[in-house]
This record gives C-alpha cells, sequence and structure tokens, in this order.
C-alpha cells in the first residue's frame, strides 16, 4: 500500500501571493524601517477611525451589565440572529418601501465573512465580478474551486468573467455577453465609488432571470449614498427578490469595523433548480446553523441601538463626516490635476495615477508624501493605473495627508 | 445551447433532516403546544446559564469605553486576533511546560466555526470521527464533499470511519484498522463526558504520525478537567505538535456563548506533504485573511480579562459550580438505576436508556418529567440508546429537574 498524506485544499495553490491589505502593511513597514522618523498618513485600508456614537455606546453597556446577572444573562442565540434585530433590520427595508420577511434576514459577523462564504452553497458554475472588485470574491472562488489557474499574463483566473469597470462606462459594467451563473456587484462600489442607478441595476437583474443567474449584491456602503434617486438596496429593483442576493454591514454605517455585525438577505423568492426546486434561503440556512454559531449577543444589542431612530440619526453624522473627508482628498488631488472618481456617494476616491503602474505609483507617493493609499491593481487588472484613497480617517489626518501630497508629489 | 442554472452544492442534499438542536428545540415546542401548562426543565442543549464573572464584565465595559473615545476607538485588527491575546494564550501553554508560538494561535469567533471551517484546507481524504460525535464534524465533510450518501441502514454516510466509543472502551475509540488522512477526537468528550488520558492520545498520536494523518482535537471542555493526571491539551503528548490542530474555546470556561470567543492552535511543525511540503498554518492563515475578519475586539478584550489571574480564579467557581450540577445530575439518575457516564471532568451526564431508543426516551422523559434531554442518537449511531444530560443551568433548575426525574418518571 502506498502512503498518501492527508492533503491540502490544491485551489490554495493557486492564490496569488498575498491578500492586498497585508501586502500593503507589508511594504509600508519596509518604507518605515528605512525611515524611521517618517510619519505615515493612512489613506489604504478602508478602516472606522471614529468614535462609537452614544446611543450605540449605552446600548453596549447595558448589554454588558445584562450578560452580569443571571435574570438577564444570554448564551448562545440563533444561529440567524437575534429576532427582535431581524425585526427591525425588515423594518427598515419596509420603511424604504421593500417588503423582507425577518426570515429572510441572517445576521451575521459582518460582510466580508458573508460575501465570502456564500460561493459555498453553490455548485460549480461561472462566476462574473466586477473589475476593479474586492479580492474576496474571486479569492474565495478560487479556493472552492471554481476556477483554473492564474494567468500572470492577463492577471486574471481562467474561468473567471471579469467584467471591466471603466471612466467610459461610469465604472459599472455592461452584463455578460455569454451565460454566467453567480454575479458579484457591489455598490456603492468598492473600489471605485461608484454608485449604480436603478437601470442599471435592471439590467444585471433583467440578465438573471433570463440566464437563471444569481446576484451577489454587496450593499455594504449603502448608507453612504445620498442622491436620493440612487439605489440603497437591489431590492428596490423589480424581480430583484427573484434573483438577489444582498449583504449589509454595521461596519461603515455605525463604526463596527472591529465590533463585527452584518447582515445578509436571502429571500423566499429566490429559487434554485437543479435536481430539484430548492429555495437558496433553506440552503443558506442549513450552513449557517453548520458553520456559524451566531454574531456576539454584544454586537447585535449594539446593532439594535444602530438602528434606532436616534442611533441612525448620530450615524449619519459620523457618515457626513467622512463623507466631508472625501470631499477634502477628491478636491485636493483634482487640484493636483489628477482625475478622480467616487467620493460623491460612497467613502472611496478613485483616482487615476496619470499613466504610472498603480504599485509604482503607491511607492512613489509612499516615499514622496508619506501616504499610503490602495493600489488600484489589487484589486484586479482594470484597477492598474488607479489608486483607491479612503475617506476614513480624523479630519486632521486627512487634512495633513492632502497637504502632503499637494506640497511634496513630484508632479 | 441548453440554459443551465446556478446550481445548490449538491452535497447539502446528503445531509440528514436538521441540525440536532433545532430538531429538539421543534419537538419541545410541539409538546408545550399541546400541554401549555408545562414548566419545561433543559437538559439539553449545553449551553451557559451562569453570570459573567466581575473581572470580565469589568473588562467588557472598559472595552465598550474605548470605542467611545477617539483616542482608543479600534476599527478593524488582524485576522489572526490581538497580539496580546495572542500572548497570553501561548503563555497558559507554557504555564503548563507546552510551548506554543503566538503565531500559531489563531484567534476566532468561537470552536464551532473552527471546527466546522478547519476541513475545509483540506483536499479529499478520508475522515474518521469518534462515534458518537459532535454533529458539527461529520456534517461539515458531508457539505465539502468527503463523503457518500447518508446509509438509512446504518446511520451513517458512506466514506466516513466511525470509531465507535461504547461503555466497553470507556468511551475512547481504538486507532483505525485501516489508513485515513482526518481524525476528529473531541476530549472531554461530548457528548459521553469522557476524558482520554495521556496513553490513549498517544495511541492517536503515534498512529497519525506513522499515517501520515491529522487529528483535529477538539479541546473546548478542557477548563472541566479537575483531575490533574488527564491531559487537557493534546499537546502534552510526545509527537501532537506534528500531527494535531487543537480548536479551544472561551463559551464554556468563561460563560462567552453568546460573547463569541475561541482560538485554534495551528503548530509550525505540522507538515503536510502533497505536491510540495506545506505547513498547514500557512493555509489557515490564508484562509481566515479571506474568510474571516477577526473576532469581535470587545469579546477579544473579554478573553484578555478571562485569562488573567483574576479572572481564571473567578470563572474556575463557575466551572465549580456547573460541576457540582453534573454531580447532582449523575447521583439522580443513578438513584433510579440508571447507569450513567461521565459528569466527573466534564460537563455532560451520558445516561444509558435502559435499552429505549434514544427518541422514544427522549420523548418519555419529555411527557412524563417535563425534562428536555439530548437524544444520543443524534450524536451518531453508537450513541444509540443514550441520552446526554447537561449540567449547565441554575442549581434550582438543576434540582427541579432531578426531583422531577425521580418523582415523575414511570420506571
Amino acid at each position: 500500500m502506498v502512503m498518501t498524506m492527508a492533503t491540502i485544499n490544491l485551489n490554495y495553490d493557486k492564490l496569488g501571493s498575498g491578500y492586498l491589505f497585508p501586502q500593503i502593511a507589508e511594504r509600508t513597514q519596509i518604507f518605515l524601517d528605512k525611515n524611521q522618523d517618517a510619519k505615515i498618513m493612512k489613506l489604504g485600508i478602508g478602516n472606522t477611525t471614529e468614535k462609537l456614537v452614544p446611543s450605540i455606546i449605552e446600548a453596549l453597556h447595558d448589554s454588558v451589565d445584562n450578560l452580569a446577572h443571571n435574570e438577564t444573562y444570554t448564551g448562545y442565540g440563533d444561529e440567524q440572529g437575534n429576532s427582535i434585530l431581524r425585526n427591525l433590520i425588515a423594518e427598515q427595508y419596509a420603511a424604504r418601501g421593500i417588503h423582507i420577511e425577518p426570515s429572510e434576514i441572517f445576521v451575521s459577523d459582518g460582510a466580508k465573512p458573508d460575501s465570502a462564504n456564500i460561493q459555498s452553497i453553490f455548485g460549480q458554475g461561472i462566476v462574473a465580478v466586477q473589475c476593479p472588485s474586492y479580492p474576496v470574491y474571486v479569492d474565495t472562488n478560487v479556493i472552492d474551486g471554481r476556477t483554473g489557474e492564474f494567468d500572470e499574463e492577463t492577471q486574471q483566473y481562467e474561468g473567471i468573467v471579469y467584467m471591466p469597470c471603466t471612466a467610459e462606462n461610469d465604472f459599472f459594467p455592461e452584463v455578460p455577453t455569454g451565460k454566467v451563473d453567480i454575479i458579484y456587484l457591489c455598490s456603492p462600489n468598492n473600489p471605485t465609488g461608484a454608485v449604480a442607478t436603478k437601470e442599471q441595476l435592471q439590467t444585471f437583474v433583467d440578465y438573471a432571470i433570463d440566464n437563471k443567474a444569481v446576484i451577489i449584491f454587496d450593499a455594504a456602503y449603502a448608507q453612504y449614498i445620498s442622491d436620493p434617486n440612487l439605489p440603497k438596496s437591489i431590492y428596490e429593483v423589480p424581480g430583484a427578490k427573484e434573483c438577489a442576493v444582498e449583504i449589509c454591514s454595521f461596519s461603515k454605517s455605525a463604526g463596527f469595523t472591529g465590533v463585527r455585525l452584518g447582515h445578509t438577505v436571502v429571500p423566499m423568492d429566490l429559487v434554485v433548480e437543479d435536481t430539484e426546486r430548492k429555495q437558496l434561503n433553506t440552503t443558506w440556512n442549513q450552513r449557517q446553523t453548520r458553520f456559524f454559531n451566531g454574531a456576539s449577543n454584544i454586537s447585535q444589542d449594539g446593532g439594535l441601538a444602530a438602528l434606532s431612530e436616534q442611533g441612525l440619526k448620530e450615524s449619519q453624522s459620523v457618515i457626513d463626516y467622512y463623507m466631508e473627508n472625501a470631499r477634502i482628498i477628491k478636491e485636493g488631488v483634482e487640484s493636483l490635476g489628477f482625475t478622480a472618481y467616487g467620493g460623491v456617494n460612497a467613502p472611496y476616491v478613485w483616482m487615476n495615477t496619470k499613466g504610472m503602474k498603480s504599485w509604482d505609483f503607491f511607492d512613489k507617493l509612499l516615499e514622496e508624501t508619506h501616504v499610503v493609499g490602495t493600489p488600484g491593481v489589487g484589486f484586479g487588472p482594470n484597477g492598474e493605473g488607479f489608486i483607491r484613497l479612503s475617506a476614513f480617517g480624523h479630519r486632521e489626518d486627512i487634512e495633513e495627508a492632502v497637504d502632503s501630497m499637494i506640497q511634496n508629489l513630484k508632479m
């Protein structure tokens, strides 16, 4: 008998050198090691910086107090989330004219895990992503075996349909010309800051229904939309409940990047037909009950406060603060003659690097101005020649970074 | 062109009717609907009931206060966990003479997600589980395609090696006679309450090294071991770092079932050889950075307090409390002439149902005494004829449940 060994999931071999943000941290550290006095100004990772608002803090304290008494202590909750929170999320949708049942809502520990795990409930199939896009969509499909090898030439994985998002199409793609099965859309978009119109989303909903595809709609930045004509949810588009899952987050709307909370909507009307007709909701429920044990009860209590009238009002002022940062960044780089997109209904400014490669411009920006951005190419080949600047930061740091770019960038 | 549809991962079709605990909840609800005045006494799901200890409560409040000020606010942390917490966990191992590097420790949102997700980093291979065992091990391997169909006759999935745990072998199995690749061991065991000796673990470590297999060691209940001669970690056994991953939890040791916190150790010495030599640590790190965004910062701050000298001392008193419950349950059912195992170094009493089928005894117990247990067969076919009674509960409720069994069970 030949002794075989426990093997690794070989799809991991296909992954590129590293997840984008650790790579940025590494390059920044190398620069810091050489320039120990440099003050680094981070406009890179989209990490919230402003304190939680008073109503959420109060709720978190109350939640901790509840854990301090046997009468109010809680252990395991439902894997799908606290029913009061699920009801409140459903009410939020209802207030915008969208009917979502609490049973269609799955509370989670954030949008990243949900957008990573959602692919695992599907069989094989062709995946389409916006290019550029959040790396998690592609990487998790690579790991689960829905792609071929990474092609160094094209900087793309074989088998994935990359839908170009460029200045020419306002950073929202045409529907695929061939048949695909799973489509990831993110609006407001990370990294481009573009927001899809209802008409644009309708083209994808129509495509998905006609082509029996499923849309994974990442709405993590929805609360940054101030234009009332732009959709905050894909369910504002007729037909979406038959073809789309929506992933939402408390990270950027309420500052929960560290606290961890999100939710995913899997409508009952979303039916997939393979060996039989199946509600995707049932499968996601099976997945969550096996692989997950519910979001932290403290985080969920914080989420309840975040969705209260007072919490929403207070959190809006933090969103407004970050969006003022975005305006400062955008005007700053425009004053330097760069073309910049996004930053109006999204906390990211997507800046054209005037023909330089993304990583080259990353290095130039770091060395000359001590500002850290995120190389656009890290989000896919169509991101080449762009850099993402994040509006998350203290005002004085944002202003200092923009000033440094204006003063020190050698043009 | 035939229009294919996005398909569901067909392995979901293989899953049995439902996850065990929702099934129990459903049967209990049906009973309650018919008997609206009945007071249900739950010795079923292993859910903590006692308030968090003062030092943890204080740390949780401090953590929330930190989020209320820009100077101390934190957003995203490392996916692998707060480095201070990883260091402290390493120190806990060191205090028991086990050298584990912080880089070998991955903080998570709990032992259930980790024991569910760990299989995803492996390729195909033969899985061995103790029988009975925690259903998550089998279900997640079914979903990831490492099994065949469920055989209604044997109540087993094709392709899985079930290692019988019976009274005859003190509920710890012999090593497999053939070659397997991934072995799940849980000690103190859920559901049987049996604790493996060092000698018993050594047989599996030796087998794993000889057979190039990996052991997934679930130590979620380690803190319930009071006998100093029994190992709380598989790394107390020579060779284990070359073949074993260890999964730990704050749920049962510190009452974090709802707060959510755990950790998994993946030693650097654990190398798998397929297309090349690979450290499992690297792959798990890749997995965690793509699929996970770190445990809640509040939960992690609570974890720091739980591992402080004061936190450990206070938490020990809660463990002692639950173990006194276990003693009461065990003596109670023994006084009724039942044979009961476990309950000495583990918070579960594993009770022989005197020839009745597990679900039949579940119904009898519910109907006659209003006590909810967990049918042993829910943990696998070797659990048939047993029921698991959980020691997690308020003392008065445990006493009332035991009294009700003594008074009302028709023998």
